[in-house]
């Protein structure tokens, strides 16, 4: 694949920003001092999409380091770093990725990675396996196993699974406790709140935060303003969820009430038009809407530019919209993730986790070649705890093992 | 079946207990309300093993209310308030329960409710179902449907299933979602840090808590006994939790670090010599043991007394151990259930969604007769969300509801 | 001054429970054993009106280990715990208490304490220093100096002082950082809800829970509250405090606002009707209302008796009130401080400090003898300090001292 | 005095920014509302030594819309921005502010505003105060009253008071509890986290997070940081300010012992040398240290310079320094403010109650001319509740108030 990034000259300074990610991504080290004397993966080629970020180059050396040739190619067009790209590229990796590559050029790129025959294929969206399976099946027969990051890319997948149309097996990496159980929580939970600061520097204490949805992402947003000192309200549509977010010590009540009451609202449903025209009219002057969820259709951007008489960016990443009362809402990041656009998107050590997982879902590829079916595996659960014990260990933190009478104990139970 | 009470004239006393429940079992009420002109358990006979207390009267009275005939008999010996029992008799129900029953009492008022041909079989920890399908399979061919509350009993349960021998279907309301989710965290992570303060009167705050075990029971503790000012350590086998638990700001160790450090500790993991003799050889002067999980076996009551020099109750439910080297240990509740026996066991509103599952599930039986096979079934999720969805009108709290088009949308995204 | 006691066969009841509260009052102990070899106290009788509780055992044996002579009467005709009175008469301290006394014979045992000469004066709420200075001004005269447990005692002894009466020094230990500041956030916080859930038994997760009144004891219910999964709402009449509790996470309303909200009610002002007719009216059914100031006045029990048309003792210290449209309120402790008569009132941890300030102000009188004016004296900070770092000390806990270089840029700074 | 700023190009930019601060100073804008017909400074000449940010533009149109004549220099030659002085500048304002003046010109400008014959002077560090009384004692004869921001302020106006110099009477708006009891906490708590994050991104969900200091900004840094997951370490001097942090449930300790535990440390001291040589060489690798006290001395930038053998910037306001055994320590924002350096200082909304008080205390100096004496004053208590309840307003939050008969109650009793 011909290596093509931004400007070369910016190496020096994307060296810095992986150094940083690699103080911050212990797990990911430890593996890669690991097996870095033993090379298992010499002699394979691996091919990744995936956001050409800090963190994913601590993935790519990672690879390297056990001894796979790697190309490397973006995941979505605007994601990438271009400066870590070039340092990348420096290194010899083979890099094709730009920051605001247009349509065409995405495709070619993903194209140029399939058509390296890869061995193994580490994809965060699935458009590389799916280029693979619809454009080049002579090439994804010969590949050996698929990581996939993504919820889309794993319900793509199981699609082709169930059309019977898979060509390799692929390991969920999406499905692992410790990434779903950690990024949505701990990673966007903190994150989102932090876009918000970053957007408006508005005070937490005492206000008003509105999160519409409790599940993971909702729930982690929802504790940390709490103990931010906001006073925080739940939207659910879900009984339970609402009844368990009550039961957390949260106001839960509809979004038609809350409307009126909130000084801020982040959403974090997966669904659309949560906040919407009829909520907005509602709501008091100086409200500010933010989205934490994946789409940028959980705030109707289109109700709110409807029903405004003018719009203006007040800060960057904050747009006013007056209404013809002359009531003020404030729309962060154009309603898109605010905690990708306005902040930094997850810390380093929460894509520690992923990573680790799809480093050693590469290995078990390799290690278990030959022995698994054309199927979307979840991750192996000892490779999950392995993960999580490693972890804990670069915490310094120690924890109980079962005696045998214990585990006697359990089984006899049962 | 013989009705036997301990001292009919204890009904008053138990009316007034009985009424209490019903002001804080609303979701029951309202479902007591709702069919009680329809009576559709008309013609019907029902047989409850049930701990014989407060609560259970509010569901034996709806039970009666929609129309039913009604056996109570206890699910263990040592449970039943004779007061309760009084009252219902009082009322007509068949109850054949007191405090203290020997075993051979206790299986002989089993059988009694096994004897009177019940239609529908409510069971909790499946000595019932079991003496049913035991020694009188006749008597049971003819049951529509069973419910079993514990998890001990769905798993006797699905082995008879298993075998090919279960003789009915049975819902497993220990399964409802608004069940295990509410009683262990809200439920069990209350009431065991009130066993605890009714046993000792120690000041929580500043004091170190140890939790063994983070699951839902360690983790309703572990945050209470935060909000009380405590600070908690939580120590865990399973790598993945014990992340989690320090994700969530707590600190994990193994309980050999622990143990020097704890001034109060509390089991929750379901195993066994979780706290033993390596443990308490090393931990403080005065330290409080205490055991939330379901067996007297988290805590090593075995161990404790080989090392004690010598043991004195010092207050109720508190007893003193000394240490040949002088130091005091204190063990409550002889390291049973803390919140059974120090406390009152589950408030009032815990057992309104449980029971209001038994009694939805009963009225599923009716409703369904001949369309269920003889086979473990879960609650069913409208069942399980209309309790949520009742639990949280009866709190005055209203929630959203998805638009069409909000469905249409999560359907075409999947 | 002549023994009195209910009961001397329930000495060894009562030993067990002063040895439990010696288990848990580390500070005052630790100084027990600094200075009982040195007896300072040998030669002085000591008069102490107290409430005879385990607590106060504990501080009359560190007085008696010290040297000195100990009489010891009530505080408060009610609050006695008659095994303790009769451990302490056992073990030669002259006690004259009993649970119950009649006005006269509280007031006759006040003045017998009075007649023993006393040295040193230990009161809580000033009966005994102010009979000493009404009726026997000649003994008074000798007094070296005395101590003062309570807020209204000080108020009682400033208004002597101011009236140039006062005839000898009183250190007000109630003004001790280590007592205010420690008593009403971590003691009443936590005594308080104990009350509640002892009385009620319900679920606090969920619950809407009104706290009226933002000082320190309504801080620490509200904060505790909070941790145990309640939603909080702070009343307030002070706009700063108001504030602070918005600040702080909570919602903050007017009582007229909250009424119609609130599950559970609980009083912490200071002042009278805090919860009356008007608020009581607009309530929802099963309403719960407590007080944890001072006076049974904050819940104006006259408005409910007023209103109610019928009562009844629902559960020990829970009184059910009818209103002519069938809701129902519920009473608590009748209106009186929930936390000492539903629960057990301070933990012994939070008696430590403040009496080993009352030990230590008996230790300064001693040593300063002379020296004091007959004034009102808050304790001295270098005691107040050294309380609290004997108690960090029996906790484990180090921290850090300044350097020479640090205590000199402190200096110079200011 | 001559108006000069950097760009009158940027007064669109910078009209945006104080339209955004007026939109989050709800307080100040009301009052500005309540008095612009009447007013009440027309005629009125005011100096102002103020940071020259968003929030002081709000203070400063508030001032002139009520009628006064206005000069403005900055408070600190590094704190201006640009655009809001040209914004101010094109208002009709007299500005002399640029970002980056030397110490000649920032005193010229002191000086002028000095000149200006002011009635009265509002002042942040009394810079202006101590010109007048030093430079131009005829001038300050003539001021009515003046204002002081700052702590620094306060304690140099009472010197001169002290020696008998002062002038004119000055109100320490710094006192207000509405200043002081909410920037500490609510202000600089979020805004030293919030610099962290943008200074690092990491994750602060189980890191350990060392806090120096528990007075008001510590306590708001250490609640905040448990909130956000963190497991918080308070170290302390003062024993009494330790023990409250170990019963509000953080763990306490020696720096010497925190060191090698701490993955983030924030001091808040108001001391120096609070971190040095013997901490830094024990922290872990990658440990990261933040100061959010006033001087840049609490971290020892010396010592840390001494014993590292390298070091760089590795992110904006991260500086890495390598110790010679590899390990690395990460220094932000130099050891100044991380809360000014990192992130944008306090919320509008906090500044919204320091500058009511201020704009409030230029009209009481008015409104009691001839009436003050030449003293520091404390706010009156009834502004800086109005404040409050000003606040609580416009946030929609109605409080009690005493009826007569509670009044009276509270009378009597004391």
């Amino acid at each position: 694949m011909e290596v093509k990034v931004k400007d070369p000259s910016l190496a020096g300074e994307g060296r810095l920003k992986i150094e940083w990610a690699e103080a911050h991504m212990p797990v990911l080290m430890e593996l890669r001092r690991r097996y870095q004397d033993k090379k298992p993966l010499r002699g394979y080629r691996i091919s990744a999409a995936l956001h050409v970020t800090k963190e994913t180059a601590v993935l790519i050396r990672t690879l390297k380091a056990w001894g796979a040739e790697v190309s490397l190619v973006p995941s979505n067009p605007l994601s990438t770093q271009d400066d870590v790209a070039a340092a990348l590229a420096d290194e010899g990796i083979a890099v094709r990725a730009w920051r605001g590559m247009n349509e065409q050029e995405y495709f070619e790129a993903i194209r140029e990675a399939a058509r390296s025959s890869p061995d193994v294929v580490v994809d965060d969206g699935a458009d590389l396996h799916v280029t693979l399976h619809e454009e080049m099946p002579s090439v994804a027969k010969n590949v050996i196993g698929g990581n996939e990051e993504t919820t889309t890319g794993v319900i793509r997948l199981k699609a082709l699974e169930a059309s019977g149309r898979l060509l390799y097996p692929v390991i969920a990496v999406n499905n692992a406790l410790t990434k779903y159980l950690f990024d949505n929580r701990y990673g966007t939970g903190q994150s989102a709140l932090d876009g918000v600061l970053r957007a408006t520097n508005v005070l937490l204490a005492g206000k008003r935060l509105v999160v519409a949805g409790y599940g993971w992402v909702g729930r982690g947003i929802a504790i940390r303003a709490r103990g931010m000192g906001a006073r925080v309200i739940v939207t659910e549509v879900d009984p339970i969820r609402a009844l368990e977010a009550v039961m957390d010590g949260f106001d839960v009540m509809s979004m038609d009430e809350a409307a009126p009451l909130g000084d801020i609202f982040i959403t974090a449903t997966g669904d659309k038009d949560v906040i919407r025209k009829e909520h907005m009219l509602k709501m008091k002057d100086g409200a500010i809407l933010a989205n934490a969820g994946h789409f940028n259709v959980e705030v109707s951007v289109t109700d709110l530019e409807s029903i405004a008489k003018s719009k203006r960016e007040i800060r960057p990443n904050t747009v006013e919209y007056v209404l013809p009362d002359g009531r003020r809402l404030y729309l962060l990041a154009e309603g898109r993730l605010v905690n990708l656009v306005a902040a930094e998107g997850h810390p380093s050590e929460v894509m520690d986790m992923s990573f680790a997982n799809q480093a050693l879902s590469v290995l078990y590829h390799i290690n278990n070649r030959g022995r698994l079916q054309p199927k979307v595996y979840d991750v192996p659960l000892e490779q999950d705890q392995e993960v999580a014990r490693l972890k804990l260990r670069t915490m310094g933190i120690n924890i109980d093992e079962l005696t045998p009478e214990q585990q006697e104990y359990l089984r006899s139970w049962k």
